[in-house]
């Protein structure tokens, strides 16, 4: 009886219809809801494909409808019956099988269920630490099944797209070497090299790089990679990463790739046609346009610099900021020219917030400008101001006068904030945009040098190589990210295959030349042995199928998610492990130590 | 020119064919072979697909033959050239392309290549130590080549067989909890939880049950294991297991699928065409008559148990082994009787060495039996005894007369030594076999308790219920491997559903309530808020593949495995970490401990 007794499984609950009436079925699944009407007991039993309505009566079977009487939520049955029209009248119009029902002739309750700390029925309502913890419970929600059905799709869907183009999923090491670039890394203590670590890999990069150096010309993985940090909604300390390399190609084959895959996947999973080529923004372009280099192109609201005419004008907030080597950026709100003072004045304080001096505002009303500025200019100068912004009646023009990076920062940041109050923003609708010629370097104020802005194995383009050594900030990189929606969702680059280039590129970061041997030695030496041009792309899967399918984390698209202090509520992982097992691995724990006494250890080390 | 310039590669080396003839192409890939003759350079240029002979002459084009010269093996190159049939008599039909050759218009040097540790061609012949810390030129070999492209296309027809078959791939977490029972486990230093530790997973064995009770009914997964073990040839610190788990499903459900999958990746990957259903055996019955749980059976030398005749005969050894309730087995060696004393002596001290007390041989030779025993024996004794056996002229009979477990397994240790001594096995033939019916416990001597043969969430058989408190040795399992040529290459089991049950072996197997509670408490929760019937199988995919391509040694499937004492001999790791690193993981390090202190330290633990 444990397993079913004799019966067979032969239907799905949601495979049953009208056409299958008077066949005699077996059926294994979850009572979903149980009800008693008449002296009959109805279950609506849930498996993968569907829920279907069983029911247990005297009429139709004595045994079976007593021994259905125990049942509760939940319960695991199986069920023998025969599919039947439901009565005239009784027809259920919002269920899929909702004209049927199965009239039970036997029953074996295959596992009892306690009650529940909450049910899938309720799942949305429930708080989300409870339904991590149980989570079990959660995943019942036929939205969650949706959610991985499609993320098995969806790799089933790339997987044959990049086997068609001839690329072998080639899995690397997660036991690997700590490297001094990057992210934390998390650890693996050594039993067999006392005193040595393993680290789990922020993305295989090297390795990658090493299969195109071994001759493999198109790698692809799914790649489990791992960083510890301090987490955000769309990050996870482990995450699933589509990573790929190429070899013998420019920039540009690998973009094009890319999207011919993304438009793969969008119409085999989504049924959603994208649009070919998706556009593209080089870095300097999108953070003068958009203030950011992840914009999101679902809604307008250009930046357009006035500092032309500011730095003349006669309001002397505008002219000094361009006098001190500043701009003057502003955006034009559609149809936020209504706005109540306190809501512009809440809108000044988060650009103080986030960094600006202050935010100058007009509101362009039927009967003038409405501005604590509009006496500060002069007529024909507001009116040309008002030119250059496109203003129309209705609308509200915002301004910063800063330093360039600040003013574009701020106004990105409200662009996205505006766009999202006024409802601008159309969910439905997929934007991709490519953001190019990055910089290569960014300069480190707290370590005094230069570092990588993507890693350091990052080509800088031919025509800037010049520049290294006198200008490094201004060497742009053969780097590109893919935006969607205004998220970053992959990146990649060209890489250094040539040893000389590499070695100045250490250089130039800041890395002594032993620590570069010591750590990346295997690297250098495999440049030196016919290393082919190579470069790749990397997406973050679990953020793409969150944009894909429309969710606000991504803990929904992650079987057994962990929390923002990286815990697993379910195995309440990380836990204390017997004193035997960190003998074994020669290490030991130190007392906690309180944040001060970290940082003076850090700064003791460093 | 870094990245060929503004040549566009055309084909692959091993593309090219007499049919191209007088078509311009453009080449990339690595110098396989250099060489000059008659003032012309012959260069075999080698890429993924192939390789191709290409020509440099003054007479094709001046430029290219003295750009041409500098190039030695493995440089990276780009090349221009048109196809032409070789002249009459210069064919190679060794190689593929060995009716054409590529006469260069252009070259273009993508990269150069000092001098290397070995060269592809070499790789063979060279210290496997050396081969894998320049893993990326072994790799290059293009039999590496081909074992990652089956690797690929292996995983793809796996993973298109379970989804035809409703099956979804879903991804379980790496950073887990650390669970008391199997193997030693990986662990990963909390930084947020100061004393705390991530296990990696040996085996995604609780999630893929927790999924089931999830209502996902049909789960796999290529999942990434760990064991912290002492590592043989066939062992790595990190492996991939293909993992499978099913719900309302019986033993042989789960085994049938499981056939027809490999059924269909043997025909897809390697055109064999396998026999279903595969033999069965439970574990009684391979132990009696193979002596051992992992049965070669492409040969067949079965234990015979002559314990009823030796029992009665007059030689003593035999009579008093089973006297003290021992056995006396045999094994028939074909084609054997003509070993030496010498050989005969040595496999007597190998089974001394397995743990047997002695081996008795009895050689069938044309003028009657050597044997040191034969004189104690009555002479229609003897006959019978060979009689049993199936002995014919020119065999060897071995004996082992002892307790059961020893003969066994001595004579299952010499039934592989000397098939594969004698040349008895056909290395071409694939040779499954199930072994069921595993015992659900073992007794523990050294922890005076029992523990699971499998792994604690191992349903016992319905019919041995009775004997879980009395008798547990006794207790048969729902637990299944497959072994393929003497190699387990899979195993799996039903699971326990029930919490009544579940808890029951927890006490059986010595893990005290808290503890179990405290480290399963999840499971046992689970399994009271309706957890169905579920069981599965993992298989450990790179064992899989090593032997579906007759390698030796996994690493040879894996494309940068680690050594024995679980380096990776190319990064260097494991390797020590920077004193911050480990400060911010609240650990440190204790000094190196001798062997005898490790073992005390464990004492005074346990």
């Amino acid at each position: 009886m444990r397993n079913g007794g004799c019966l067979k499984r032969t239907h799905g609950c949601g495979e049953l219809s009208l056409s299958l009436a008077g066949l005699e079925v077996v059926l294994m699944g979850w009572v979903h809801k149980r009800r008693d009407h008449g002296g009959i007991i109805f279950v609506d039993l849930r498996d993968r494909t569907g829920i279907v309505q069983v029911v247990f009566s005297p009429d139709i079977d004595e045994v079976a409808f007593v021994r259905a009487e125990p049942v509760r939520a939940e319960y695991v049955l199986a069920i023998r019956g025969v599919v039947r029209k439901r009565p005239e009248g009784t027809e259920n119009p919002n269920m899929a099988t909702g004209e049927i029902e199965v009239a039970a002739r036997e029953i074996v309750i295959l596992n009892v269920a306690r009650a529940l700390p909450f049910y899938p029925t309720e799942a949305a309502n429930v708080d989300e630490a409870l339904r991590l913890r149980y989570r079990y419970i959660d995943l019942r929600r036929p939205a969650s099944w949706r959610v991985f059905s499609l993320r098995h799709q969806a790799a089933l869907v790339i997987r044959k797209f990049l086997t068609t183009h001839d690329f072998l999923e080639v899995e690397t090491p997660l036991l690997t070497r700590s490297t001094p670039e990057g992210a934390r890394d998390y650890l693996v203590p050594s039993r067999v090299n006392p005193g040595s670590f393993y680290a789990l890999p922020q993305s295989p990069q090297l390795f990658k790089q090493l299969l195109m150096i071994a001759g493999f010309e198109r790698y692809f993985q799914f790649a489990r990679c791992f960083r510890d940090e301090d987490l955000r909604a769309d990050r996870q300390p482990e995450f699933t990463q589509l990573d790929i390399e190429m070899s013998f190609v420019e920039e540009r084959d690998i973009r094009n790739l890319t999207e011919e895959m993304l438009v793969d996947l969008f119409r085999e999973v989504l049924g959603v046609e994208l649009k070919r080529p998706f556009p593209c923004l080089t870095y300097a372009e999108a953070r003068k346009r958009y203030g950011t280099d992840k914009p999101d192109l679902r809604f307008n609201m250009e930046l357009v610099d006035v500092s032309s005419l500011a730095g003349k004008s006669s309001c002397r907030v505008f002219a000094d900021a361009v006098e001190r080597g500043g701009v003057v950026k502003g955006i034009r709100v559609p149809e936020a020219g209504s706005f109540s003072r306190k809501m512009l004045d809440e809108l000044s304080k988060l650009a103080v917030s986030w960094g600006a001096r202050g935010l100058a505002w007009f509101a362009l009303e039927e009967n003038g400008v409405r501005s604590p500025l509009a006496k500060l200019f002069r007529p024909p100068e507001l009116e040309t101001l008002i030119g250059m912004m496109g203003g129309r009646t209705g609308d509200l023009l915002l301004f910063i006068a800063d330093r360039q990076e600040v003013a574009e920062e701020v106004l990105g940041r409200l662009r996205l904030q505006l766009a999202d109050r006024l409802g601008l923003v159309d969910n439905r609708q997929f934007s991709f945009v490519w953001i190019t010629e990055f910089p290569l370097l960014e300069y480190n104020e707290d370590e005094k040098r230069y570092e990588a802005v993507h890693h350091p194995f990052t080509s800088p383009r031919d025509e800037d190589l010049h520049l290294l050594e006198s200008h490094p900030e201004r060497v742009r990189a053969k780097a590109y990210d893919l935006v969607l929606n205004g998220t970053e969702i992959g990146g990649g680059s060209i890489r250094n295959h040539r040893r000389d280039l590499q070695e100045q590129l250490f250089q130039v970061i800041g890395l002594p030349k032993e620590e570069a041997e010591e750590k990346f030695g295997f690297l250098l030496d495999a440049l030196d042995y016919g290393a082919p041009p190579h470069g790749g792309i990397a997406f973050g899967f679990d953020r793409l199928l969150m944009l894909m399918l429309h969710l606000e984390t991504i803990r929904d698209v992650i079987a057994f998610p962990k929390t923002q202090s990286a815990t697993c509520l379910m195995t309440e992982a990380p836990a204390p492990v017997a004193p035997k097992q960190l003998q074994e691995l020669h290490i030991k724990c130190l007392p906690a130590l309180t944040d001060q006494s970290v940082k003076s250890c850090r700064q003791l080390d460093s």
